[in-house]
């Protein structure tokens, strides 16, 4: 008997990797010589770094890179694959919003230049293959921050470099590309993101992830109309219309200048995780599949980390039960995809913040619960009870 | 694929017919073709006689009897067995507390005269063998009012019979039994009662049960007088010392009434209920067994239907999944007793009236996902999904 447990995290509540142990837990208590391999798994969001560094057998990085307003900040990065070469880069990990108090939330002068030096210190490591997660991050700036790290010189009218943040990008004129990272060229890159949002207009990155990022309906448009200018000099410089381009306006619209100046790939988060995280391989003789997340129900049907589990888990015929923090409508839709069944871990009445404060011991209970419930008609003989 | 169904009631919320159906509901959404058996079974308290005629395929009879306070009320009966001549007497429906409102609650008025008709008409319409349970009563007669209603005569100092309730019973002096009814001697009464108490004393029935049936301290001390006094009594008319006896305290003392005038048997309600529900037969040739309870915990290893059912099951080797309302402590306990595995109903966090509120949903939700997990290991082709 081998189960392979590939939960994404309890969102506010329990990482993956914890998740994973949890279940890993309560199957071992009714099952203590039960084959188990952890495969903990975010989709592209926060925590994929850790996420894939766990998977993978990779090594984390620490590097010391600007923060999105300026201040040094503890950043890192991933290695990966079997030469160590394939960097794994989480943007928020140098320009998330999670690295500044809510009052302080700038997108005007929020910059993504940490994740340039990132970016420059995995190129100085050798590495020429990339993986990028974009969630959460505090900028609005195009990636222009990024870029200037990487040597591009953004020059205004006057032929002066501009600052940098959102609020600067209306003065750029023209790109200067002579110093340039030349290894760029030599790299690839692929990111991982489920967003569709054009670089600017009503969907693109200011009006829709603006707010959130501190921006007040003006600073959204201030945002917008700096946007616009820099997505028109990108495109007099390189010929890419990230105007209206799917992807582009992702994390503040660093996806629009990863598809302009890098030789870019962009799938969905889930894919690129499952890719790297070994899921494929473990899956071979196994007999059950554990995924989970904090929520689960119609919309999990959307790429979220337990259908993409379970649609990789059924070219294998392998069945895949999902726990849940709370199972909502519409699951239906989910067993034709792949999902066999789904449990909820809280165990009876209460509140959410308790389920959420106990959401291992749930996690582990039920876990238990499931696994007995499966080997119930199985013929195999069981260890115990 | 066959799955027996036999849940108890979810208390407050549910009742165990109906949490059967659900549970079936459950089942066919996944897999129309199952074949599903329903045995709804309450373990001798309320909902007993439902539950009864439900799984043994009986007939319910309406009777206009005596109340707990004198008033008409419409009780039942029931009738089951090959030739309909096994009475089912739910003591509840005769002279159940729910029958009064609270503030009219009034143990030193309340009698089981009522109980008592209810017996006579299952006499006179042929039967000889009773299945009785006990549950819910509003009296503390010491069983007075039933013998009276079956022609027992229970005299006062002076000669004249004594009136009804537990506020009767110190005066009674002698009984006679002229007028009794003669075909209770050549009948079978089978008490289905968990109640271990005796008829008087700190555990006896008006100190343990008063209480919750309207009396004040200074009632109890009046009942329990009472209650010794009838308890002389009856040991000088019949040899049968029921003040210490285990299960005399009963249903306000009706079971030492019972134990000392009547040819009777007092077994685990669990017992009696699985007898009698064709249970045994019904887990012939079944895959699973679902159960289930509105509260499974440690406690539900000490006779409550759940453990009954999986108790049962295991004899013939087949698992029993247990869905409750809420999961409590100590349900490790249950595994090796024979439950194979314990779910919640609860798909998410919610308050308690929700989830009972919700309960029939939510049990069918629960189990469909129970049965695709048990189905997921099981080799048979599956209907869809």
């Amino acid at each position: 008997m081998k189960i392979v447990i590939a939960p994404d995290s309890f969102k506010g509540s329990i990482s993956a990797a914890d998740a994973a142990a949890a279940i890993e837990q309560g199957i071992k208590r009714y099952w203590p010589q039960a084959e188990t391999v952890k495969v903990p798994v975010a989709d592209g969001g926060e925590g994929t770094l850790d996420s894939l560094i766990h998977a993978a057998g990779g090594q984390k990085v620490a590097a010391i890179v600007t923060g999105p307003l300026g201040q040094p900040v503890e950043a890192a990065y991933g290695l990966i694959g079997q030469d160590r070469l394939a960097a794994v880069i989480e943007m928020a990990s140098a320009s998330g919003l999670y690295l500044i108090a809510p009052e302080q939330r700038d997108p005007l002068a929020a910059t993504t230049y940490g994740t340039g030096e990132l970016i420059k210190q995995a190129l100085d490591a050798g590495c020429r293959e990339f993986i990028l997660a974009l969630g959460g991050s505090a900028t609005n700036d195009g990636g222009a921050g990024m870029l200037q790290a990487l040597g591009m010189k953004l020059l205004d009218a006057s032929g002066g470099q501009v600052g940098w943040g959102g609020g600067a990008l209306g003065g750029i004129a023209a790109i200067d590309d002579s110093a340039w990272d030349r290894r760029i060229a030599e790299s690839r890159f692929l990111i991982a993101s489920d967003v569709q949002n054009p670089f600017i207009g009503p969907k693109g990155a200011s009006h829709v992830y603006g707010p959130q990022k501190g921006a007040t309906p003006d600073i959204v448009q201030e945002l917008e109309r700096n946007m616009t200018v820099w997505a028109d000099v990108i495109e007099a410089k390189t010929g890419t219309r990230v105007h209206e381009l799917p992807g582009a306006g992702a994390a503040g619209g660093i996806g629009g200048a990863f598809l302009a100046f890098f030789p870019t790939t962009i799938k969905p988060g889930i894919e690129v995780v499952i890719h790297y995280s070994g899921l494929r391989e473990h899956l071979q003789g196994a007999d059950l599949v554990i995924t989970g997340e904090g929520q689960i129900d119609f919309q999990t049907a959307f790429g979220k980390t337990p259908m993409g589990i379970a649609l990789e888990a059924k070219k294998h015929n392998i069945p895949t039960v999902a726990l849940a923090g709370s199972v909502g409508k519409g699951i239906e839709s989910l067993h034709s995809l792949g999902i066999t069944s789904v449990h909820s871990i809280v165990n009876g009445p209460m509140a959410l913040q308790e389920a959420m404060d106990r959401a291992a011991e749930l996690l582990e209970l039920a876990a238990e619960q499931v696994v007995r419930t499966f080997m119930a008609a199985n013929p195999q003989p069981r260890a115990k009870g």
